[in-house]
Parts: C-alpha cells; structure tokens; sequence
C-alpha cells in the first residue's frame, strides 16, 4: 500500500482545501499529487419514488454556467445523520418529505483527485412537507416513470455524473422496481 | 438565464484554479459560488472492448487514499484530439491500441462546482501496443465480460462515478453489446 510522506495544505477557500501529497509507492517510485478535499461533512443525494416516478431537478450549475439535470442533494450539516440530510433537503427542494429512507450507496466522484463522497438514498413513502431552502430561484421539476429512465435521460445534457452512476446502482445493484 | 457578474480567481495551484462567481438571477437574487476549474484541455475516458470484454484498472487514488477502480482515463494534451488521448492513454495504461474507437458522450462531473468534463469513448479492434507512461507502479488490470458487469461492479469499492456512469450510458443509450 502507497505511504503519504507528507501533506501541505497549499490552498484554502471558504468551501474547498487542496492538499499537495508526497507518496511513496512499494516499489520506492516518489510522486507529488494534487488533491481537493471538502470542507464539510460529506453530502447526500436522493432518489425520490413516488408512483413509480423519480423527482429529478432542473437547476442552475454555476461551474458550467448552464442548467443541469440532477436530484435533491445537498451537504449533510454538523450533527446531521444522512437520513435526516436527505429529508431535509427534499422538503427544501422537492416539497417532500418521506418515512422510508434507504441507503443504498456511498458513491465516489473521482476519486483521484477529488475526496468527496456522495450517500446515494433511496426515499419512498412521501408525503408533501415543504420547508425553506437558499435556493435563488424556484427549482424546475421533472417527473420520469422508472420504466422510461433510459430515454428520458439520453435526451438529457448536464447530467450531473452522480445521477447517472445513481440510477445505474439504482437499476443494476437492487431488486428495486419503484 | 442567470448572469454572472462578477469572476475572481482566488486560488490557483498547478492543477486546478479556484473562482468565486456573483450570479445574478432573472429574479434578481443574487448569490456568490466557488466553483473549481481545471486548468487544461478536458479529459478523455475509455471503455475498452476485446472478446466481449472490458478491460478495468484498479489504481490508487491519491484522495481517497485507497486502490479504486477505473477505466483508461487522462488529461487530453495540447494539440491532442480526443481520440488521439484516448488511444495514447490506452497504450500507457492497459497496453492496446484502437483502429475504431467512437465518441459515446461528454459527461459533466459535478456541474454545480467543477467545471470539469470527460469525453466518454468506446475502443474496440484492439491491438497490443506499449507505450511508456507515468504511472509510478504496474496498474492491475482486469477483465469483465460485458454481459456480467453488474455483478462485476456491485462487488468492488471506491468506483470512480464516471465508470459507473460509462457502464450505463454504454448499455442505455447504445445499442452497443460489444
């Protein structure tokens, strides 16, 4: 297993750290890598079902300056568990609240350069709850049948990479059909 | 359309830069995001197909700090086009070349805060062909038959999402059985 010699915080902002690390592989080969660490506490992403239908969200994504197709998500606050993170950020996006929450995966983005871990939930059982978000502006709502993910989705540009691996795990890791 | 208003570099490090943006939504709120950017000309990642099968690497992750599992995958060089990476990564990482390798999708990370896109493409015709790269240590390969990949997948740890996000588009968008 590779050794971290050394880490030095070369940058830091409000919400991100990089890190510079020395690594020292088995086979004595030396590298220097540049990684971003998350400030938080982690974040979670959720797979909102109800009539057999996913919620997806339209929303404004200021690195691509573009919208992008994604699901209520957000990071977990301190002291948050990561059920208690999923049904707030559904009530401060979708409207929804649920009392069947399921983890299904702890996703990784890239995770040779990035530390940031996803919890990937499924919410069933929802009942409308609607609490205030920081969202600038009302979020778009898009309502797929779990039958028709694959078109409604290759129509879709500025998926967020969490969406697809999440309806991927969602389809092909479970039993779960909505 | 939200408008930004406002773009300053905070941070800027060999490998990424960090911008804080004033946005200006149709409703005239208006919020700051860090967003970050990578400071090259995008990334290519590869699914490469032999016999009905997939070639994946376990490789180490430097911000995880643990083995993950991958596909070819790098940074597209100046004056490199997406297929030219793509074949050079394939023979620096698994030690094959491509007569036919197809653009699949461009794939968004996290398009809330990283600006960062990877051209998803598919080689297949695969000849041996070694080129040197700069790996520190030999990369574990291994091999998936395409009809077998969720079993696969459910079982590793530490997936990088555009894997997972490959794997679906390959077998949801396409018609591509290998």
């Amino acid at each position: 297993m590779p050794k971290i010699k050394n880490r030095k915080i070369i940058s830091r902002t409000d919400l991100f750290r990089i890190d510079k690390l020395n690594i020292k592989f088995d086979n004595n080969q030396v590298r220097d890598y540049e990684v971003i660490c998350g400030t938080g506490h982690g974040a979670v992403m959720v797979i909102p079902i109800i009539n057999n239908e996913i919620i997806f969200i339209r929303e404004y994504a200021a690195a691509i300056d573009d919208y992008s197709l994604t699901l209520p998500k957000g990071k977990i606050d301190e002291g948050e568990s990561v059920i208690e993170a999923a049904n707030r950020e559904m009530q401060e996006e979708i409207g929804f609240k649920s009392s069947d929450i399921k983890f299904l995966y702890l996703l990784d983005l890239a995770p040779g350069y990035v530390n940031h871990k996803t919890n990937i939930v499924v919410a069933k059982s929802l009942s409308e709850s609607k609490l205030d978000g920081d969202e600038p502006e009302p979020l778009e709502l898009i309502r797929c049948n779990i039958n028709d993910l694959s078109r409604f989705l290759s129509k879709e540009k500025n998926i967020d990479s969490r969406v697809l691996s999440a309806i991927y795990i969602l389809k092909e890791f479970t039993d779960d059909s909505g």
